[in-house]
């Protein structure tokens, strides 16, 4: 851990540095990858399966039987947990529907923009011991909610060649229309390529290693988009002295023991709150089982004594976290600070919001940008899933208002055809006159 | 021109392939670009500048002064023009802006999403013999509106050092904030970067030959987003025998002038409107200055015939053409494909409503998703300049409802520290009781 005091922002720029993101060197790797993917296709998937994953498929598609299984081996306490997330995320992501819009912007020119759902979208969960069944609700219900008509979720099956039932069940209860036991740059690859089983598709989300983040910038090259650029999770706290430093202390853990990788940053103008915090994180951490990560981790953290909230706040804007965690029972640095907050991907107020609420089950998108892209990106919402088309409509009096200005233009910008296209029917309108 | 009667929609796959982009192709220029522009900043651009556009400049920036000259030596006509097309442009765009919203997903549980502009936004304005003020009118309206705090124009200098009049003056009327000379990739490099004159921005937009397209995609690898990717522009006009083929001729022709890359489609299940518009732009062609660019393109330009409009609207929602004409009278058929267009950036309704309206004064932006990329992307939008940051606030009470599940949720996915965030902060609430 690295304790210092705010000098300037030009030295912050050092010590807030983020480790680099190298995709680009796995590229040749992941070339290779699209390329048998494009050649043999489902059998590229299973031969890769087979070496990666140590299982051999015969089929990649999860049949409904194995559904209707996996449903009746989920915890009946998991299940209610999940179905309540589940409400909450619903809520807030249809709440975010924008309504068509209609406009007259001059007499007999009516504009308007539409939402449309993204046909075909691909989610892609990543394997490892522990199920992220959470994810599957972050991506699965704004899918469900925008009306995408394929939602095509890929995970990589363990060495029994099953997917976690937990996973299954929350693919099942957001209306994912079909699972395969795929996972890795392959799986990323065949969404974006197509194969047998698999559909190609518009738009792919979701988290991965290494290999699967290298896989999905990759396939934004080509005729596919992601949702975001991806790195390592970040959380930074911002706490006065009316926070409660166990609970920011549990809230930096929590952060570190996602990877060691984790970026974890405490700003404060508080002296006893760095400290408690300090030896606070020391007392939970033995107790954890994934200590030894969150140590790796808290090497890492960044500790930043500020001399006010002033200087917390051009931090906060500058280094744009993934999390940030607004720990105050103030109701002047909470106003503050949310109102100021120009670059920050979620934000949790108050002692007694923690981030693993909006992680789980608030109703906010977990999958937010890190890296500091909050500068540029939102994190996954509705409008990930949807695009917008304008349309608009000119009436012949709208055009006899608004068709010398379009000549005009197109004129001064030397493109004759397209003034043509308003004097022919300028003309043709007045000679019906 | 091609003619082709609609047998299947796999048929049409081959017939309506797109030339591929392969910008991948440059990337070891571009990379080189970007490595000079890091290491010698200002000088690189000059010395570029010197050999690209054949200028030796002093300074980079656009001065008050030379603003002010340009003021002065724009056509009245125009600058009304531009002053007309601004307002329709600002109408729309102001009429974008998504409210911010509040929900209570649960008891105690407050989720809140708001807009905040992208703080500092590059746009590029190709230079070439036609100065092109409309693409200036169409990224700097809404970056003004959302409220981007430093909007950076690049645009390449004529011989004489000078960028045209009247993008000075459509950059001055629409508050951009600082004006370069500066055009090519290193124009994008040097957005991307920062250099002693430019300062790095978040995120870029604009038009722009191969080498800008390919310059923008390598600066979206690193920490700047993109608008969108680009390809070349294209139209598809679906017309029936209530469409006018005169209209129809000048609408092709003046997607035909772009260049000779420009797509041409027109798709009818009328006979006597695809021949009638075959003289038609026989007849038109001749008479325009940019008659052999036009001729160019439409060689690849093809003429789709089909049984009936559920034909033609397949073609529409599979070719996703970024400028879309509903070429009819009737009602019926307007209604039909309004309801039914998934994919297409911007759509053209009647046949008093020419492309070019939309290009440049209806109202609705001209920076559109080309190449099949209207299936997941949007044109640009006020939302394009800005991002939505999430907020949560839990009370204790919320906390006491909700925090059970998020206990579960964790340790299910095992991650143990996010769990405790939740359990420490009940066993104070419930201590304090």
């Amino acid at each position: 851990m690295k304790q210092i005091t705010f000098e300037n922002l030009n030295q912050m720029q050092d010590q807030l540095q983020r480790p680099s993101l190298e995709v680009g060197k796995l590229n040749e790797i992941i070339a290779d990858v699209f390329l048998q993917i494009k050649q043999k296709k489902d059998q590229a998937l299973i031969d890769f399966t087979q070496k990666f994953d140590s299982v051999s498929l015969d089929k990649l598609l999860v049949g409904e039987d194995e559904i209707e299984q996996a449903k009746n081996l989920v915890d009946p306490e998991l299940k209610q947990a999940i179905t309540t997330a589940y409400q909450n995320i619903s809520l807030f992501h249809q709440a975010q529907k924008i309504e068509p819009l209609t406009v007259e912007t001059s007499k007999g020119v009516i504009c308007q923009r539409k939402a449309r759902a993204i046909e075909k979208v691909g989610l892609y969960i990543p394997g490892g011991t522990a199920p992220l069944f959470s994810t599957v609700l972050m991506l699965a219900i704004p899918a469900k909610i925008a009306g995408c008509k394929e939602i095509i979720l890929c995970s990589p099956p363990n060495k029994q060649g099953n997917i976690h039932p937990a996973i299954l069940f929350a693919a099942d209860l957001c209306g994912v229309t079909q699972i395969f036991k795929v996972g890795g740059a392959q799986g990323v690859a065949a969404l974006a390529l197509g194969t047998e089983s698999i559909p190609k598709v518009d738009k792919i989300f979701g988290p991965g290693n290494q290999y699967v983040t290298a896989a999905k910038q990759f396939a934004s090259l080509q005729s596919t988009a992601i949702d975001m650029p991806a790195g390592p999770s970040e959380v930074m706290v911002v706490a006065d002295q009316s926070a409660n430093s166990v609970f920011v202390a549990a809230d930096l853990l929590s952060q570190a023991e996602h990877g060691a990788d984790s970026q974890v940053v405490l700003v404060s103008w508080s002296d006893e709150i760095l400290l408690e915090t300090q030896n606070e994180i020391q007392k939970q951490l033995s107790d954890l089982p994934r200590a030894e990560i969150a140590k790796k981790s808290l090497e890492n953290a960044v500790f930043v004594k500020t001399t006010n909230q002033n200087q917390a706040l051009e931090i906060v804007n500058f280094y744009a976290p993934e999390h940030l965690i607004l720990a105050t029972e103030d109701q002047k640095t909470e106003d503050y600070f949310v109102e100021n907050v120009q670059n920050a991907g979620s934000v949790f107020i108050g002692n007694y919001t923690p981030e693993s609420a909006g992680d789980y089950a608030s109703g906010t998108n977990h999958t937010l940008p890190t890296a500091g892209y909050a500068k540029q990106y939102s994190g996954v919402s509705l409008q990930s899933f949807e695009k917008y088309i304008t349309y608009q409509k000119i009436s012949k009096e709208g055009l006899q208002n608004l068709g010398p200005t379009i000549e005009i233009m197109a004129q001064n910008e030397e493109l004759f055809a397209h003034k043509n296209a308003v004097s022919l029917r300028l003309k043709a309108i007045s000679e019906k006159l």
